[in-house]
């Protein structure tokens, strides 16, 4: 065997990797079934595993796939206590443990403001409305025969990586950013729509979305950023939406953070004005040091975060890894990612894999050489319109530590010498 | 309401749908919850249906979620009595109900020569071995640790439209062209690997892929190929490869059929010969007119299909639809997809979807008023190196009507006077 250092896919794997090892242990010739291997009559090495001989499953075993009964610890989860009940709540992607940019269907992180719930596409309705030449209800086949688009694009709560803003360093990546997927969303421009109803778009300086789920969730989006890239979205990776991503229908907003991503969409009123709706209002909104309030801060700056090796994994030997991790920009295409072993002194430019899209994740990685000793892991994103991502102390002495929204700092992840790898902030 | 035409999503929705029409009439207004329409006191619009007031479902209520329940007929299917047993079979993507180029691994197509296994990754190892100058047994950590890549690439079994070769017209695009999906991969390059192991890649001219299933199937790869963008993959979609692709290490060779994409992957060698081993000399092989067989015919050629409207759906009024469909070439990236709405006589560009990938699907969609006389629809792809998609009488000029593989011909769905949509063969 080439290296015998593992990194661990999650912190909940943690007591079966101990397990794990110590069956392993010696064990690798035996468990290889390779032909060549097994003619030279080794009775050790003649254990064939029984799926190197006997009849397997049929084909559509299963008619909708699942995952491997290996891979059962990963899985979104709930913070317990973040909230007072669970359908006003948020289940984390297992960051950790995910590859590439595609964010799987069943992994989609999920936010929700009263549950939700399995609609009806054949009762479903979207009602344009407001400054219109004429309001339309569409149902969801005259959604679906008008022109669409495919296009894929993260979405990311504002709350995300919140807890970090007044010294809250939460155990693994899936709880600090795990409010972030990434999928193939397949729908009708929103501008179509209102072409369609004759939308008033000089006047009509504003779009308000609704969902139909019992929050009746409300969002003011500018009619500038309804017209250009938003889409009225049914399909998500390739099928229907699911249920707790807004089946069958929701908004989608390029770059802007997920609460405008209203799901169960049922209307699109168009106005002269902003809404100052609840989620608007007293939601979602910036407290700055001086006490006033930012409001409609809608865009999800360039960000980046290293997803292995983090919080929770550990590394069980000195060698070569592979720090993997995502960058990401509600404002366009990720041009550049720099990642730090020595907490910010000196930095490397990490590969990005293609395709690197507008407002989509952009999966980086770099090779590392792991000398023992204690080290802290940073990765620093740059977008093409030349921002950079900053520091946690450049964010607070601006914004002040009582936000909740909009915390794209820098991520610290602090190697120990004994491999273990923790959340640490780094000024 | 707009319009009242709708598609059908699959053959197996028909009877629903029926039902579903007649649900449907007048009910458009009572079922629309919208705030407006409710102040208005009419008693039959006050009807809120439970979801917009009620509390819904908590978070992580499924820690790995699933699809609507409103859609289970969108299932992969197998044909019965294609095989003899469904262990060695086929089961089908639902290409008639997807959307965009990411095939959701839940309804990946199947085809196993032995069944399928969730083979434990503590356990599984991967040997390299041959002409090389170390050979090295991996661990599923080891590998992990190794340089990774994420890329998203098409596969195609070569069987993949053969009925259509001698007038046999199956009746969903599903049967037609199912055997086909495209995924974001994640693994490290099998460059890496045989760099890793010191292989000789001036003599050694070929690659031997093995996997671990009961079929022990094994394939010769071209050492220019497994150098060039072979991956070693474990990464699927964002996670681990689905148990019945190959968990959890499957080889990926993108534009080449699916058969050489092993799964289970367990053994690469390294040699100066092809190995002609069973699935590639007795099957996977091209029965030509003059009774000679072609062999090693490896790449999938430039192909398209429109999926929307497809056999076994129907246009259930005139007026605009959105006509959708996929297009792919083995040899690289989609340059062009022209759409005939008369058999051929005529053709229209259509609109690709970004990103248009090398060697992955690309979507197309075009826009058609259906003035309510039959048509037939046909779309044909031309991709960066110039070839253009042929028609089924042309590749049965070269190549008779006896293979089984490689038919890339262009594909025709007759629309009706009733709107029913048909399978026909235009020559």
């Amino acid at each position: 065997m080439t290296r015998a250092g593992r990194i661990l896919p999650a912190v909940e794997d943690r007591r079966g990797f101990l397990k794990r090892s110590v069956a392993l242990a010696g064990g690798s010739v035996a468990a290889l079934a390779a032909p060549r291997a097994r003619a030279n009559g080794d009775p050790a090495i003649l254990k064939i595993p029984p799926h190197s001989s006997a009849l397997g499953q049929p084909v559509a075993a299963r008619a909708y796939g699942l995952p491997s009964e290996h891979e059962t610890s990963l899985q979104r989860r709930e913070s317990p206590g973040l909230t007072r009940v669970s359908q006003a709540s948020v289940a984390f992607a297992p960051l950790q443990g995910m590859f590439g940019i595609i964010t799987p269907s069943g992994l989609h992180f999920e936010r929700h403001h009263q549950g939700w719930w399995d609609v009806d596409p054949r009762q479903h309705r979207l009602m344009v409305m407001g400054m219109v030449r004429q309001a339309k209800v569409y149902t969801m086949d005259d959604l679906m025969r008008l022109p669409s688009v495919s296009r894929i694009h993260f979405i990311e709560c504002g709350a995300n990586t919140g807890m970090e803003w007044a010294n809250v360093s939460v155990p693994s990546v899936q709880y600090s950013h795990g409010m972030l997927s990434c999928c193939e969303y397949t729908g009708v421009r929103l501008a179509t729509l209102l072409d369609d109803c004759g939308a008033d778009v000089k006047q009509g300086r504003f779009v308000l979305a609704e969902g139909a789920d019992g929050s009746g969730l409300t969002r003011t989006i500018a009619m500038e950023r309804a017209l250009d890239d938003a889409i009225v979205a049914w399909g998500m990776n390739g099928e229907m939406l699911r249920p707790e991503n807004g089946y069958p229908l929701r908004l989608v907003v390029p770059g802007v953070q997920g609460v405008s991503w209203v799901k169960w969409l049922r209307r699109i009123e168009v106005g002269d004005q902003p809404w100052h709706t609840r989620e608007e209002a007293l939601h979602y909104i910036d407290l700055m040091p001086d006490g006033r309030h930012r409001q409609f801060t809608s865009i999800q700056e360039c960000k980046s975060v290293i997803t292995t090796p983090s919080g929770g994994q550990a590394l069980l030997d000195k060698g070569h890894y592979n720090v993997s991790g995502l960058a990401w920009s509600g404002r366009g295409r990720i041009k550049r990612v720099d990642v730090s072993f020595d907490g910010g002194r000196n930095w490397r430019t990490a590969r990005l894999e293609a395709p690197v899209l507008p407002k989509a994740l952009t999966r980086f990685n770099i090779g590392w050489v792991w000398d023992g000793a204690p080290a802290i892991l940073q990765s620093r994103a740059i977008d093409e319109t030349g921002y950079v991502q900053p520091k946690i102390s450049q964010l607070r002495s601006t914004r002040g530590t009582r936000s909740i929204y909009h915390n794209n700092a820098i991520q610290s992840w602090r190697v120990a010498a004994n491999g273990e790898v923790s959340n640490v902030q780094v000024r």
